[in-house]
């Protein structure tokens, strides 16, 4: 229709908004709901296009630059300058802010928030209230009300959600998804562009972990293939030595790979946090607006005020954490001690296949049951940002799945010391994420996309009558409106997809880290598993999965502590089974190996709390890019900069002498 | 003579410049030395007056706002803005910087470095070389020939030192040295405007460090003087497990102490090191030239050059780490141990006390030798800047006085498991470094003064050939002059006083966490012993020695990683103590209780590194304070502040083309 170029380049389609199929077309254009929403989106500035599906109607959305620009100025959305601080945006002034590696303005994420924010200032601010018609129902659209939330609750716009760009996304789909003979590598800056930081983070994430796994797993795999005779109690030391010191470095130079990404990409230091449109059940993030003012009215004053708010916040918190532990603890734990027991006292084959039927629908039921307690417990903990809540709700549910997962293996391991059994299961847990998990993960919302389109149909059909094969869906987004969202297992509140699938890297790193002298071939298993994992991640978000809402942090967040907590699990775990491997004749003495195995232990707790203290957790040439540009930016306009603030600070006291 | 008061303010002189008293008095005023020099002073902007003492002769200088703000300007400093950006300082935009607390432009770290710089700027920019006389002795001053280093040289300016402030120091003695009823406050603002930012540091971490230690102190006199009976076995572990919570919480509330003080005072975030005046034997601490041009050229080859300059940096710093700890642990630990040894084996009184005599001497002599090979080693490491350096050079030293102070501790009580002997150990080392050490810390120099003094004296009598009482020093600045410089015991050339001072916490605080459980009441003489400390240390720097070169830094520094250190030993050697206090028989088996005692230590290590993820190093008020005063400056000026950006880009931009 009427696609614009705008700058040269095409403008892709970047929302759409989901409204029934009519069956009564309106005559008059000016009631036609239809009409109304698509000429309103017009003189918001977007650029519209409008769709027939076959079960629903389609209006896809687009912004031009300068819509966003305007959207981003009433946003007041704070951009890297190229001094290095973080300005308002200014339309006029697009030159002194960072631009993006793939040269526009706005990042994925800041063009969201504006296409949010511009959906929802369609607003009537005629004189009097308009009636709309659609499919016969008359609607009364009055003065001031929001025109998308009025529709909403109507149940007329059924969805708004954001669109796949099918250019870059088939594009990505050959350079990424498809790209299985890179192992590793991927288009990391691509993918930020596309789906924005927090995804981009958790590939590189991934790639990065998968690389350093292959060391590990060559000398696992060797450990396990070669036969050393009794030089292996020697090397089973070894190894777990160099495990450890793998990890700790792990996490350290993650860190530091976090942080050249960061520098590579223009992301606001104040994390415009808050994606607002999909989270309407939070409150204000903010501190309440008493306590700024007392801030503003009295310095000592307020400092004890927000002191107190935040040992209250930080009360809350830690109230809330000791509820969820201390019922993990008081619930969960006896539960598991009680199917590992009785999995290890039944002898029928068959009892046990019951019994772990009956356990896995238990365990899911009290993980959801988790899971909804923990939001609940966030709500009422004053938390900075929208981020910092999810990262409350990762360490809460973290620890129902630690305990879930581990429980019953250090119940083989370190009670029963039964070790062909812990081999057992842990090679059956391995298998079984490799080839369960990923089988899953991808097959089910693709079975859940197929149900639907087959519903769909199957309406139509009913509807007309007829028996032909007639109901082909040839518009995309139609296609795309039927897949399914890219959804937390443990609901959709704070987290979205990423949540299930670092979860899955991170009792996977537990597993094969805690156990890794009981196990050592368990890290070429996960190395291969990841692999895949990266390909078959990738090939989801880009074909079985709706475009994600993109989130504003750029770090792997709560994650990293837990994989650093499992580091620090693990040196105790494996001092355990190490020590027992040694003492088979269960003694409990202390003697010599013993004592040895103490100072091991206590070493590598010094190493891995002392390593981060060696290696910086941000490279030196990021940090001397940095200054570089920024002083270089600084020095330019020094002078004039300087003569900006001192005029402000004037005119900022005369104000003040006003009031 | 020319006091001149600008500002309403009367002008402190805060240089002294000491030239021998001469004999002959030059007529021709053009050729006198002393005149030369005073005119070129006053030529820069000094406010100079002369003072002629008993032996020499001294220039104090004084300088305006107006010389020191073109000295910045010269020097290219970097102040804090109210936008919170660290911007280069201009004369007429003074505006725009933020104010010291008390009221002035430049705080004396600053003011410092501009005197050094202003000093030393006095070129010979004649047409010819000028010929200067002094005390007969003739000076060719040549073209472009520094004056100052000209005279240094020829050893006619004896020494270029800071002076104090007479008022602002009398107001300090009243109201901090002498204020004996205060017991542990301390008006540190007042402290940081007149010695900078690490002395006030150091103080209030003292005065936190005595405050918070009188909780410990309570209980642990409270555990010697009442008799618990058989309670004792449990109420030590108690005493323990508190001690080490109470040392953690510490060290992270102090972190949140420190970033409140900072917020307090305007210190510019690129802490301008190198306070060059005083170092003259250090290299450039920037990164070599061609590093930077490399960096500049290309992006990709120049982070692989940064990275490889800074592996190679790091690599330098683990080899010297490497070579101090495996002399320490071969040189250092068999003579120590063979001292620790021989007194545990030898009965006669007599020889006991001549051992250690030998020892004490050898002892000094090791410690100097490691200090000197220390720093002969940092030469080679390219730390960032020289307070860097002054970290690695404490860690390095610290390894030596801590094998010094422990390892005959450790030897009585975990080798012999001498009880006894340990607690006579402790009260020893702890009254001897209660009095001996304060009160050799302050006679010390205050000897040395009078020494001074009377050699002065003493000679002046013998060059006169008179026997009577009249050289009185009546002039402050030459009293000043004969003062000790705060110096470090280990050598000047990296670090101060403060050396010293922070040795003294952190041996105390070793002393009495490591072996809490031996000795409980040890809290409480150290409480006493740094409620005195405060105060004869304040009365130290303001009475006994000269006023001290300023640092920049503004954080305890590589101080608080060993005190750190010293809790993770601590939870370490605590449950080695209550292991064997409980275990009498030494039947080294693992029971129940130390079992347990295993399990307490590794949750204690739990705690101790996940205690800084639970309460933040930044206090919320701080943040709110610092983003509520930036953010108000940055909004009031965004637009200008953008276009100023942009048009420097593109000046810039041309600007390159252009080349």
């Amino acid at each position: 229709m009427n696609e614009t170029v705008s700058n040269g380049e095409e403008l892709a389609f970047e929302f759409g908004v989901v409204i029934p199929r009519r069956v009564v077309q309106e005559k008059d254009a000016f009631s036609d709901m239809a009409l109304v929403l698509v000429k309103e989106f017009e003189k918001v500035g977007f650029v519209v296009e409008r769709v027939v599906g076959i079960a629903d109607e389609f209006i896809k959305l687009a912004a031009p630059v300068e819509t966003l620009g305007r959207a981003a100025v009433e946003l007041q959305i704070k951009k890297q300058t190229l001094i290095g601080m973080d300005l308002q945006f200014e339309v006029e002034e697009v030159e002194a802010f960072v631009k993006q590696p793939d040269g526009s303005v706005f990042s994925w994420c800041e063009r969201f928030q504006c296409y949010c924010h511009l959906l929802h200032k369609i607003v009537n601010n005629g004189k009097s209230s308009k009636i709309l018609k659609f499919d016969g129902k008359e609607i009364h659209w009055e003065i001031g009300e929001n025109l998308l939330q009025k529709l909403e609750s109507e149940n007329i716009v059924k969805q708004v959600f954001p669109l796949h760009d099918e250019k870059k996304r088939k594009k990505l789909l050959r350079s990424w998804a498809l790209d299985w003979w890179d192992f590793t590598s991927q288009p990391i800056d691509e993918i930020y562009s596309y789906y924005g930081a927090k995804i981009a983070i958790y590939f590189a994430f991934l790639g990065m972990y998968t690389r350093w796994l292959l060391f590990p797993a060559a000398f696992g795999l060797m450990l396990q293939i070669i036969d050393f005779g009794s030089l292996k109690l020697v090397l089973l030391p070894a190894f777990f030595v160099m495990v450890i010191l793998w990890a700790i470095m792990f996490c350290q130079f993650w860190k530091r790979k976090n942080s050249a990404l960061l520098a590579r990409w223009p992301i606001s230091s104040i994390i415009a946090a808050d994606p607002g449109y999909k989270i309407p059940g939070t409150r204000s993030l903010q501190p309440p607006m008493e306590l700024m003012k007392v801030t503003e009215s009295d310095g000592a004053k307020g400092k004890e005020v927000y002191q107190r708010y935040e040992w209250f916040g930080r009360l809350l918190r830690f109230r809330n954490d000791a509820i969820i532990i201390f019922s993990i603890i008081c619930l969960q734990l006896p539960f598991e001690l009680a199917y590992a027991h009785l999995y290890e006292v039944i002898d029928s084959d068959i009892m046990k296949f019951g019994l772990t039927a009956v356990y896995l629908f238990a365990i899911q039921y009290i993980t959801q049951i988790g899971g909804k307690v923990s939001v609940k417990l966030i709500m009422y903990e004053n938390n900075e940002n929208t981020e910092k809540c999810a990262d409350s709700l990762v360490y809460k549910v973290f620890g129902l799945y630690f305990m879930q997962t581990y429980i019953g293996i250090f119940y083989h391991a370190l009670l029963h010391r039964n070790f062909s059994t812990l081999r057992k299961v842990l090679i059956q847990r391995l298998l079984l994420s490799e080839v369960l998990e990923n089988l899953l993960e991808n097959s089910l919302p693709y079975l859940k996309y197929s149900y639907k389109k087959y519903r769909v149909r199957h309406k139509k059909k009913n509807e007309k009558g007829e028996a032909t094969e007639s109901f082909q869906f040839t518009s995309r987004v139609e296609k795309e409106y039927l897949k399914p969202s890219y959804s937390a297992s443990i609901g959709e509140e704070l987290e979205d997809g990423l949540f299930d699938d670092f979860l899955e890297l991170a009792l996977q790193f537990g597993m094969i880290l805690m156990f890794a002298c009981a196990f050592p071939p368990a890290f070429a298993f996960a190395a291969v598993n990841n692999i895949m994992e990266i390909r078959t991640d990738a090939l989801k978000l880009l074909a079985i999965l709706r475009r994600p809402v993109p989130r504003a942090a750029a770090t792997v967040g709560a994650w990293l502590n837990i994989f650093q907590f499992l580091i620090v699990m693990s040196i105790c775990t494996n001092c355990a089974l190490l020590a027992w491997l040694y003492d088979e004749d269960g003694k409990w003495k202390i003697e010599p190996g013993l004592a040895a195995i103490l100072i091991m232990e206590h070493v590598l707790l010094l190493i891995k709390f002392g390593f981060s203290r060696l290696v910086p957790e941000e490279p030196a040439w990021v940090k001397a890019n940095r200054a570089k540009h920024t002083t270089q930016a600084q020095d330019m306009c020094s002078k004039k900069l300087l003569r900006t603030i001192s005029l402000g600070d004037k005119t900022y006291g005369e104000e003040k002498k006003l009031e």
